[in-house]
């Protein structure tokens, strides 16, 4: 590529401040920002790397203000995480996906696919499937019977989605994903034994959900299991039989939901976080990492902390005080000594 | 499917009462139950929604004693989720998983399978494995050299298992699942670097073993790594070398078995629950959620939380104060001043 | 295998006392010891074995001393971790890998393979693959466009390789990893919705890496994500986009290093262990189980537990004290009671 901070600037509704003509070649971090990349700073934390920065453009908020002279040209924007979102989706469309169907690949005689699916080697294709057009789907996928793949989503290698899951449009799924795997369910029997309990549901992704790598996603007992749209879930989670992730709800990686369980709209969720079976989470609420959620929370926008997760500033108080539990006890055992003390004056008296 | 009431009574060796001839034509949960639909009612948490369902029928126990009139007919049973278990049971059993060996799958000249075993696209089979008869191994899965799968067992897509392990019969391991990989053991050497240490040993799963989806476990570095029969292993869930896990043991998402320790019989632990290695548990044992097991727990039964994990009592009773850590430290603060007026009198006097 | 006692002591450089002539057969480990095998004794916890077991020969640390007379000959070295090392290498060794490219493996045309490499079937390999000698590609692997695989290299099946990735030298990946899966960047939008950041960094695992079954290593935003050489990581870890691990740390299973965050050198991390996103950790860091780590750990060596994470001792002492928390509350109400006495008495005065 090669652009100048002019160009760049009108790509994403930005002021150039400093030289317009500078010519930029390639992105950078702020803080490796190399001679003639473009760079940019949303994160506050990473503001002294502005004054030292080696690139030649970084993209700043509006209101930022310099403290001291700035070594770059800079392209003010209201929200420069958005416009780096903006100008990496252009870089990375740069790179044209392969399209058509690889004579490698099983495609049962009954699945049915679009216009301009890319369907790669070694992928398996099951009865009843349906596969939308522009669906990518890479090597080595399994996608059992009855499965549908809704239009433009994308299937990296080495997925798989067990008979009747559904996907929607524009969803993202990596590598090593299991969809509709059976629910976690069996029943004790009076030798120790437990009885497998068949799961006869699916799995339902909405549209635009990514899925991280590796992470797990079991068919429902009955009914679905249901990922609702725009879900953005990282890698390696566990979500079980029945559970529900709400619209536009976050989730960082190695998070689990046990079975039954529902999370809300617009949450934002840890990662390695625990949810107990059978509870529902209201919408908004922000549950900080490793936090365990043993019972319902029906508070929209509740901020949680802790295992048990209790509200965020009363756990940060207690833990505080836990951190230095020792010199609480000294205090107990000083006031016990002077207490002592009172008494023995006292009894003298 | 259609069946009257008093059909699905006689299956399941349960009573009927209302409408014995009434039709139902599918399975739903009770709290969205659709007309038509046999429900059922097993946890006392769903109980509300027997006197709203419009489920044709539910299944109850035996003892259940309505407080309101019911809009439904009623099976009464013993024991409503076995008896929920077996219908699922013979409904997923009307999908029939394909039998013979694919054309597309690789499988060594001295590999040696069973009747009625089902081979699917892309699956390798290495040398001298023995596939057993009514095995079912479904596309794109890998067994190693000399790997043995017992009588009745499924391989769900993607399964991964190293040489030398063995399975029992009537297994069911869900996709993503990798059995065998090394072991984690280096020793340290001056230099800082760490040297591999071979593992030559192996993984042996028992007969009536569940393993979840993208749960490893490792082979050992002698001997076996051996997960004993009747366990349920739920998604994501690591065994590292040479652990054992005991006779019907069930293991909820994401837990963590350390190296070398070995876990009891009939033992229940939650989900993302870590062992220590080198740990032994002893049979029965309940541990709950997140729980961090650092020792040997010797008395069968005992019921463990927390990390590191104590008795369940004791850790409630702990967390229950620590989450009003404050309150405490302002009692004390409160006695410190008082105690000190105290003093300040006696010092007047 | 057949070897004398004297042989093996010649092989890992130890003293043999007992009769250097016995013959061994196999490996065991020293609590099952069986007769004619060959057993260590390393970890001090296993030292009572030493005084039953069946072993013929047992490698022992120099400095050991018998409290009872030993039922097996003995090989004394400076390090039987070590020792064992070795030898395990050796037995291993003999089991000799497949080489060639399988005819069932895809190749692109413009991929490059180096000398007595092995590409095994169901293998897909990108354009511009570059394979360098002697690397074993198992069945199954997905090796995306540019992606590069360095001398001595092992990837085990259904290893997933996004493009752009780079492997070093005598690497170890074993079944199911992920390594470069986009990293978890989304930009929040007015309407809740999120806009995916595209990631068009990618993943650098360095010489003499370990990764162990599906772990997933996120691919940068922009540059690399790096796993330094010597690293050795355990199962179903999680690495965040434009994180990077220093030379010869060791991290075990279940861990999750959140983005753009930097652990050290030689730093040992246990299993479950959770780092927030764009902090640092220092050199020679070691880091308990399950433990929280928010913030950035400055001081090299330091030892650290708990959640979040405190220096070791501390944490032990409060931990200790919230065991039996309900003492100390017992011990508050108790001043409260006599003091409230005292102040009775004083008033009645």
């Amino acid at each position: 590529m090669e652009f100048k901070a002019r160009e760049i600037a009108a790509m994403i509704g930005g002021q150039v401040e400093g030289d317009p003509e500078i010519v930029i070649t390639k992105l950078s971090k702020i803080e490796d920002g190399e001679p003639g990349s473009l760079s940019f700073l949303a994160n506050p934390k990473y503001e002294p790397y502005i004054y030292t920065t080696k690139a030649a453009v970084v993209i700043i908020r509006s209101d930022f203000k310099a403290e001291h002279p700035l070594p770059c040209s800079v392209i003010k924007v209201d929200d420069p995480y958005t416009a780096i979102a903006v100008l990496l989706d252009m870089y990375s469309k740069m790179y044209k996906p392969r399209t058509g169907i690889s004579s490698l690949a099983f495609i049962s005689a009954s699945a049915k696919t679009g216009k301009d699916v890319f369907v790669g080697e070694f992928v398996y294709v099951g009865e009843n499937v349906v596969i939308a057009d522009n669906v990518k789907i890479y090597p080595q996928v399994y996608l059992g019977d009855n499965v549908k793949i809704g239009e433009g989503s994308i299937l990296y290698p080495g997925v798989r989605i067990y008979h009747n899951c559904e996907i929607g449009r524009n969803c993202t799924i990596h590598a090593g994903v299991v969809l509709g795997a059976d629910g976690f369910g069996f029943a004790p029997q009076d030798d120790n034994n437990y009885m497998k309990i068949a799961q006869i549901g699916n799995v339902i992704i909405e549209d635009n959900v990514e899925i991280g790598a590796n992470t797990t996603i079991d068919r429902a007992t009955m009914g679905s299991t249901i990922i609702r749209k725009g879900v953005k879930l990282d890698n390696l989670i566990q979500v079980g039989h029945n559970g529900e992730v709400g619209e536009n709800t976050v989730i960082a990686a190695q998070t689990g939901i046990a079975g039954s369980t529902r999370v809300g709209r617009n949450c934002m969720i840890g990662g390695q976080v625990g949810f107990a079976g059978h509870i529902s989470i209201a919408d908004d609420v922000k549950i900080g990492a490793q936090a365990g959620v043993p019972n319902n929370v029906t508070k929209p926008g509740t901020i949680l902390l802790g295992a048990p997760a209790i509200e965020i500033g009363r756990f940060r108080r207690s833990i505080a005080i836990f951190n230095n539990l020792e010199k609480l006890v000294q205090r107990v055992s000083e006031l016990e000594k002077k207490l002592a003390e009172v008494n023995g004056q006292q009894e003298k008296k």
